[in-house]
């Protein structure tokens, strides 16, 4: 654009940085600049519909719990302590609720700035550069980004409807021998599939056999809509081959940033010194907040809120994809989770047909930032967490005419790059 | 101890883990795990004198406004933005308070998690393995660190009474090509050193003329109790080669983790990158509070406040040294900031002598971990800013006499390692 234009880039950043500022555009990490409402859209003040971010919806954040928590907070007697340093592991309050009711014994707990710097803590503290990562594919750009920013190679395994595929596992742990497997058992994004308890069985058994360090992701595990529970890699555990990574942040306040790291006392302790030296430790008074918001039944209670409002969006958009996604298209059914997925027709890029959804009034991501090898360019992630159940119906509507409209155009003259140019 | 003992690494780390939850010792960052008080002090409810942390006292944290500002941002309308995911940039309003009072017009700002993670983050964006970077020597351990496991190469530069010695700095220059320059121009950490203008003019020179990025670290420039205030680098530069790094933490409420890198937008915008990757935003409920105490000039009132304070502990600190420590030591005189630096005599091992210092009720970090090059051995660092003029004219008496005490005996008595061991 700097170049189109004569500008300078620190110009044309600044002033998408103002876009972003006023609502036009957000900026997704690595991802590039997304328009938030086509200029048409924002003149009418009608509000893009957008399927693009993985995030409670602020209209259900219980702001008067926060509140009330907070003010807890400033009366009480810690307040001096709180706002002084404090230790790499986090604030000790928070630390062994936790410990209690998101850990296992015998393991230990690290606080860390949402789940991106857990992923993150671990690729400093526990690869190599040169040493391989399991990974599934498709998968999380945040997770993928920071393993290749270490050095790693990435193993990308498919991702079927039952999660990731164990024979594809166990032949790459052959090959590869990776350091590290890095799963989300539980509504993986971007597919939202969930492994069965045999898998996890037989994938914890590979592990233990090959020595390699499991990496659970259960950021969304406690969004569970339909079906019961199934236990988690890091409860199934007997040899502490598990670390486990969670967070607030799918539930409520992710501004906050407070996540954490689970696991054996050797990957933890590893891992709060690679804290330790990003950033001493994370905000206290945040930790402060959601430790009573914790402590008093107010997060299980908002959890119930969430999970009731989140389970009629989920059935909303399965319901609209089935109703208006072109014949032929693959669609996910998740049974918690914010995110599902969508396979078109080969004949569809979802990255080219983007500008055409945004300009209709639609947002999503398309299918190859989650990919490890170029894939998935006919795929598109649908994020409905944040969405009325009337505007998911409605998103999807239009987005499924627009695939449609594009696969009933004679081949040359669907806009797209030409197969040539794909990298 | 795990093997004295015959225990479990991990159950000894738990035990460390108690002690400090419990106060009875201090683990820092890299250099292990410091008794705060010897038992018998303890069991006399007579705290340890800790001159061993450069951080401001609880004790002058002006709660009341804090809390009055934090009541306002849960009143405030823009309470669910500030608890839903943000910018890598920062809280936006408190970004833009920054690059008003902090910063200079043309460079942008980015907001960290403290000045640890502003330092993390430029390891990340701006240095590649083998890269050389020039730092103080000696050096503030965080910083040292952080680049080491970047994988750079150290540089250290010695520091005199004008910080650090610029002709030295030409002649590595020249021969080490650094891509960085890390410098405190004003009260060093741990000299207290400051630079005086020519030095700073020479030093911006040197680093135009060669390519070298200049990184300012400005956490103790507003701590100045005596004379007048010297341009920062940062004011000084006309030609764009200047990073600086700032902190709320040395004036209230370290806790937060709120600081801030400014320069370049080529810069900041890597190390927003970095900063995406490695947590992808700071928590916003600090930066919110914390824009409301900088901007209502609570923050400049409070810094008076704790400039009054501090300027009398420094004072009491230097009298303190120059009454008691033995003949022949070197104390500094610096004219702000939280730290001083005590030169003794060669014989004398600052770290063997550590815990027989605390068996007498007082704490110090010794020399030689504030260096990259095994030196400053027989020196120590007194961070005075904690305590109250009272405590530290008694601690200062405490070293002083068992340092004179250790200079009487015969060499061969004296505790501290053989000279053939030293490494």
């Amino acid at each position: 654009l700097a170049g189109q234009l004569s500008l300078n880039r620190s110009t044309i950043a600044a002033a998408y940085r103002l876009l972003e500022q006023e609502g036009w555009i957000r900026a997704h990490v690595g991802r590039g600049s997304f328009v938030q409402a086509g200029l048409q859209n924002k003149a009418n003040s009608t509000p893009i519909i957008s399927f693009a971010s993985a995030r409670p919806p602020e209209a259900l954040f219980p702001l008067s719990q926060f509140r009330q928590v907070t003010r807890e907070v400033l009366e009480s007697s810690q307040l001096p302590r709180i706002l002084q340093l404090g230790s790499p592991y986090g604030y000790e309050p928070l630390r062994q609720w936790l410990l209690t009711n998101r850990s296992r014994p015998g393991d230990d707990l690290l606080i860390t700035n949402g789940c991106q710097q857990a992923i993150d803590l671990l690729a400093r503290s526990a690869i190599q550069p040169g040493d391989a990562v399991l990974v599934e594919e498709p998968v999380y750009p945040g997770l993928r980004e920071v393993f290749l920013r270490a050095g790693a190679r990435i193993l990308p395994v498919d991702v079927g409807p039952d999660g990731i595929d164990i024979d594809a596992c166990q032949r790459a742990i052959v090959r590869d021998r990776p350091k590290l497997a890095v799963v989300t058992p539980s509504f993986q994004n971007p597919t939202g599939a969930t492994m069965p308890l045999a898998a996890r069985m037989r994938l914890l058994e590979l592990c233990r056999a090959s020595g390699v360090l499991l990496v659970e992701s259960s950021i969304y595990a406690e969004l569970l809509y339909e079906g019961e529970p199934i236990a988690s890699l890091h409860q199934l555990d007997t040899s502490g081959q598990v670390v486990q990574l969670g967070s607030f942040s799918k539930i409520a306040f992710p501004g906050l940033r407070v996540g954490w790291l689970t696991g054996p006392k050797s990957v933890t302790a590893a891992a709060a010194q690679a804290k330790q030296w990003s950033d001493l430790h994370s905000d206290q008074l945040s930790q402060a907040v959601l430790y009573r918001f914790a402590a008093s039944g107010m997060l299980e209670a908002h959890g119930d809120v969430v999970r009731a409002s989140l389970a009629g969006r989920l059935k909303a958009c399965v319901a609209a994809c089935l109703d208006h996604m072109p014949p032929g298209a693959g669609v996910t059914h998740p049974r918690g989770g914010m995110n599902l997925w969508v396979r078109l027709d080969p004949a569809i890029s979802t990255q080219d047909l983007l500008a055409q959804a945004e300009a209709a009034g639609v947002a999503y991501l398309p299918g190859h930032l989650f990919s490890a090898t170029g894939a998935h360019r006919s795929s598109l992630r649908l994020s409905f967490a944040g969405l009325p159940e009337e505007q998911i119906r409605k998103g999807v509507a239009i987005l499924g005419s627009l695939f449609a409209t594009q696969l009933r155009r004679p081949a040359e003259t669907r806009s797209g790059l030409p197969a040539m140019a794909l990298v």
